[in-house]
């Protein structure tokens, strides 16, 4: 394995071995941890796939992971695939699709909580910007669940590029901003291939690509506190589309 | 004052400040933070309000909030007034009202998000258990965004008896439980006063409590990652009830 990273907590790593998406070097399980049902499924996935796994000193994870998430497991892995806009787009081609990016939300535990919506959402995909906002790292893995493997990641130097993209195959772009006139569940999310574009917590969305979205929409509020965090935000949207899905 | 407690960070310093509901001690702002919009606007409504504010080195905020979220400002304020549930109910009476029941959610992020979305979507009251799950705490403050000056917060030593209280008034009660066959979609909540329980995020809501309630309903997925964020699942049931309100 030429680059390695490592995912922690008991889900995460099911889930990782679970997806068969990640190749693994090894399993550090801690040795004070008590006999528990996930554990026990972690050293069965573990010997299926085999996958080395090593009993070590609290302490030694501890020194991986100093904040104290890591619930007796970290697994030492490839870190997530990227894919390429072109890729992706190839690969839903005549299929109605949909993919959300995130134009600078800097909160890892935000990226991972949306990431987590998605995959239950059915999303396809993840665009995030290379160099503005966070990439998928340890933090995003543990706060995903473990959805980081159940979705396509891509990476991109230009969101814009990416958009255009999008929209030269026929894909709709939808911006959530609090600006918007039209109400978010008053479009319709079941025919078409979509875009969802969510902006960082308080800057919104870049106008360079709010300039490129076919829909702007806003989530409106019963009371004057205008101040939804984005990944309830986006969970609030991706789900009025399952709802539509589910009732049409 | 007798307590006080510590809030952080400048949108739940200036949220506090306006909302009029808590009692000041004093304001520390850093000596070193720069120029900003938001440290001025917290100098004129201390001002306006008669709130002594100080200036200290960094060092000292540091000392009073380790993890280092104080964005520079930091409040010494009486703590979150907790309500009774009979006074919440005298409130309300007569009116079409919500609230939502916290049943030992434990990570105070996902406490701070719900309220957040609660204000937003205008639920009238929080519940939280005395004994299990957070109750707030200066973490809940910051995640809400300063939104627990805008609620009613009622703490209670049994979910049992507020839920059986609320009931013998006529409010109805919906749990949020992934086994349900219902929809969460399929309920009318545009005219009852409901309360809606959300359980933690791994073992869910407790029998007695389900037992109690008049509607369950699930959030259906569109794949078979059935792990939504509770902070998630709240805000897409809370704001299904606002879109029924605003399409009536």
């Amino acid at each position: 394995m030429e680059e390695q990273t490592i995912i922690f907590g008991k889900n995460s790593v099911i889930e990782a071995l679970e997806s068969g998406t990640r190749e693994f070097n090894k399993i550090l399980i801690s040795s004070n941890s008590r006999a528990d049902v996930k554990i026990e499924q972690i050293k069965n996935l573990a010997q299926k796939r085999g996958v080395v796994f090593q009993f070590v000193a609290k302490e030694k994870l501890n020194s991986i992971e100093p904040e104290g998430r890591h619930q007796g497991v970290i697994a030492l892995i490839s870190p997530v695939k990227y894919i390429e806009i072109d890729d992706f787009i190839e690969k839903h081609r005549g299929k109605l699709a949909s993919v959300v990016i995130l134009d600078g939300v800097e909160d890892s535990h935000n990226v991972g909580a949306i990431i987590r919506s998605c995959v239950c959402a059915g999303v396809d995909g993840i665009i995030l910007p290379s160099r503005r906002g966070v990439l998928i790292n340890s933090t995003v893995e543990k706060t995903s669940a473990g959805a980081t493997n159940h979705i396509d990641i891509i990476k991109t130097n230009s969101l814009v590029n990416a958009i255009q993209r999008l929209k030269e195959e026929n894909w709709w772009v939808i911006a959530s901003d609090h600006h918007a006139e039209q109400n978010y569940y008053e479009i319709d999310y079941t025919d078409m291939s979509f875009a969802l574009i969510m902006g960082a917590e308080h800057a919104g969305i870049s106008k360079s690509l709010l300039k490129l979205s076919d829909f702007k929409v806003k989530i409106p509020m019963l009371t004057n506190f205008n101040s939804l965090n984005v990944s309830n935000a986006s969970a609030i949207i991706l789900f009025e589309s399952v709802r539509q899905k589910m009732t049409k």
